[in-house]
């Protein structure tokens, strides 16, 4: 009655917390601070954005911040910067265009979110170098490579003109780039990849390890990149950007450890950090991982403190540890969780497993668990792995495709560990199978007897899980 | 050493059994009973041979008899009927074409299979009439619907001409059916439906309850009841055949208990029955089901006798019950583990949790666990259902389709009981998900917090197993 729930951050964790709360109890007071201007909005579908999948940028909103205002009777406040907190004063300091003010608090969430990282070379402020991590740098990119002219113009929500608005008008223009090197083969790397393919530019990714997609290890990523090859991308593994170097303010090329490569635009996608030192200057705890630690509701070290998404940690069911994994789904659930909390019911935000799917072009690649060997033996597991080969469907059943699956298990106790997996069908949802296997923490050989369905059109007899399962149960006894 | 092992049957468990045991314990002699002409083949690809999407009646087969003897050493024994046990000589008795003699073993598996049931009605014997439950019958309903000359003349291994040869020189002759009344709405009658679809006739389905797929439950049955009726298939529910009519010796009609309709041809699709007589005339226990007891390793009440395979039943994790689901992987997981304890390495066949998907046309369908109430309250579990839809991909991401999801739970453990989904894109093996949960056990709470995979190309950030979860969950609090 009357308590005052204060959210920092519009997007997943705290858009999800602020429903949710003010769904369970209407009493409450629930305000949003969010920085910019866009809310509740799927990042993740930016590459698609920029593809032209996807027509307009607005469409990416799940819900507009009006029908948060109207329907959900949340206190939205766009353009509102949460600048400082103060703990013992159960208050935060609020920065708009119009000043500072101070909003009290009962309880507070964190949800702060997650930043593209700007590695320190030089040449990241010339022209035709984007990051990748607003809606804004999304709106950037497409404007730049489209090819069509003012795309953005038709949506009045637009919160300001691009930066190049002479693209507008001469869509042929020399600003429109023909060629762009990405920094980083992580997901968002190869989504972009695909993108700008699809716009008609040539492509070439730029990993500082021997193999892209580094969490799902080395068999499917060596399957990965021979696709990417095949799609044309020019791949440079193992392979250090040292600088981007300019002419007449504008990307002239990508310099190397290993040399010169002249592109007329650079996307940096060298990974996120997590926006964790508004927290951590008021003395909230951060985690060994950089992010906020949490317990198992969510809460930092301060019980009304709050803290989800991606600038928060979450528990690793198979290692028991907490673990930063900044994805939508865990944001979603946590804050979800958090808002039930603060409602009065009391709600476990739940464990992670790492589980992550990814499109390239036309695979689908994903993982689950724990499958680099080096990350398994630090958690105290001596780790037993196997790859296998299988069709997605039956094998006499036309247009099945090879699925490769590693898997890993833990040789003294026989548990799953994790997979990861990549093919042209069945895989993205094929992991679900081993997320489910790792939360219970199955054995392989319960994995291995899993009741999985069959039919000639969508499996062979023994699912790809089933036989990698099977095989690797063999290697472990 | 110099053990026999004697497998009735040389389909999927008998050929599974028998490879494992020998690849186990090469010393051990493997002799195999299988009274027709066809060994390991697929039985679930044949409407798609019906179909055409499958060249040869010879590619559903995985392996060869040839390969069988010549790569595996196994005595595999074709047109050879048992047509007796003797427990207390530890002998069978095996018909050929030659004549009847003895075979003794040391272990015996009888993996005699299941058969189609055909209905006690008049017009069983027209022509035009066929039952669909082995290879021969798949041929003859080819023959008889392809519109195509002698197809079955390619194959060199072919048994025997078709039983209207005639039809090979005359394929827009009068035999060539325009029409079938298909009688059975379950996963047999609707692959076939599909079937004969693409071959151009007008389809009929008979189902004598109210909807069609049982096992799925209502909500799931008239999504596939509608999706079938946009295809052109004329559905008659709750309608019982009473007789098939003829003219000429050949099909005219169906006769319902709502009148008669005109077909040209009938597919007789009644369910299939376990071949469980030549076990129970040795005193080998048969179950509730009608299909024979066996223990965890597949053993019945001799030590020495194990049944594996479509006449047999399997444990239910669900209900910890003997259970008959007469699928194609228990099969082969079963030969597989008895094959295996017979060479001398107990192994248990494992646990079933009624995981079944099927293609309707255009849709996938899918099931797992306990999901029609009555069953579940018999199985002491007070079920609470929930049916919600949710969309395959991201909202933004393009060409995503609706996922119904029915997920059943237990209302006072808060168990998950078991779901079925129906959808064009994502269900079939989604549904796996579902069918691991269930293995371990999971309360719907728990399956609400898994961590599904989620990328915009292959599903919302809350997987549609998960929105059901979570709002099955809240009907259970």
């Amino acid at each position: 009655m009357g308590e005052t729930f204060v959210v920092v951050g519009g997007d997943a964790a705290g858009m999800s917390a602020a429903s949710k709360a003010k769904r369970e109890d209407p009493d409450l007071e629930v305000i949003v601070f969010e920085k910019g201007e866009w809310v509740s909005y799927g990042a993740c579908g930016m590459p698609y954005y920029v593809k032209g999948d996807i027509g307009e940028l607005e469409d990416l909103v799940a819900i507009t911040p009006e029908r948060f205002r109207e329907e959900r009777d949340i206190d939205l406040r766009t353009h509102s910067e949460v600048v400082g907190i103060d703990r013992e004063a159960d208050s935060v300091t609020v920065e708009n265009d119009e000043g500072t003010y101070e909003q009290s608090y009962d309880d507070l969430l964190v949800a702060t979110g997650a930043r593209a990282i700007r590695p320190p070379i030089d040449g990241m402020d010339l022209d035709g170098v984007f990051t990748f991590h607003s809606m804004e740098s999304a709106r950037a990119v497409r404007d730049s490579v489209a090819g069509e002219s003012g795309e953005s113009v038709d949506s009045p929500d637009s919160p300001d003109s691009p930066d190049s608005p002479d693209s507008l008008d001469s869509p042929d223009s020399l600003d429109s780039p023909e060629s762009v090197g990405i920094i980083g083969g992580g997901y968002i790397g190869l989504e972009m990849a695909e993108a700008f393919d699809a716009r008609g530019l040539d492509v070439s990714v730029f990993e500082m390890l021997p193999h892209v997609l580094d969490p799902f290890g080395d068999a499917i990523a060596e399957e990965v990149e021979d696709h990417l090859r095949e799609q044309g991308v020019s791949l440079h593994l193992d392979t250090m950007v040292e600088a981007i170097s300019g002419e007449g303010g504008r990307v002239a090329g990508v310099e190397t450890d290993a040399g010169h490569h002249a592109v007329d635009a650079v996307l940096v996608a060298t990974g996120v950090a997590p926006n964790a030192e508004l927290a951590e200057r008021a003395g909230i705890e951060v985690g060994e991982t950089g992010a906020i630690a949490t317990d198992e509701y969510g809460r930092t070290n301060d019980e009304h403190v709050y803290a989800a998404g991606d600038c928060a940690e979450a528990r690793n069911v198979v290692t028991d540890a907490p673990d930063w994994v900044p994805l939508a789904l865990t944001a979603n659930r946590a804050g979800r969780a958090i808002g039930a909390t603060v409602a009065g019911d009391r709600t476990e935000t739940g464990g992670i497993v790492g589980t992550a799917a990814v499109k390239v072009f036309d695979l689908e690649v994903a993982r689950a668990g724990i499958t680099d060997p080096e990350v398994a033996e630090e958690a105290g597991f001596d780790p037993v792995s196997k790859v296998i080969t299988a069709e997605s469907r039956a094998h006499y059943y036309p247009g099945g495709k090879p699925i490769t699956v590693e898997m890993v298990g833990d040789r003294e106790s026989g548990r799953l560990l994790g997979a990861a997996m990549v093919g042209e069908e069945g895989v993205a949802k094929r992991i679900d199978t081993v997320a489910t296997a790792l939360h219970a923490g199955m054995t392989v050989e319960e994995v291995q007897n899993l009741d999985l369905s069959y039919a000639p059109p969508f499996s062979p007899t023994w699912d790809p899980v089933l036989t990698a399962a099977k095989v690797l149960s063999g290697k472990l006894e």
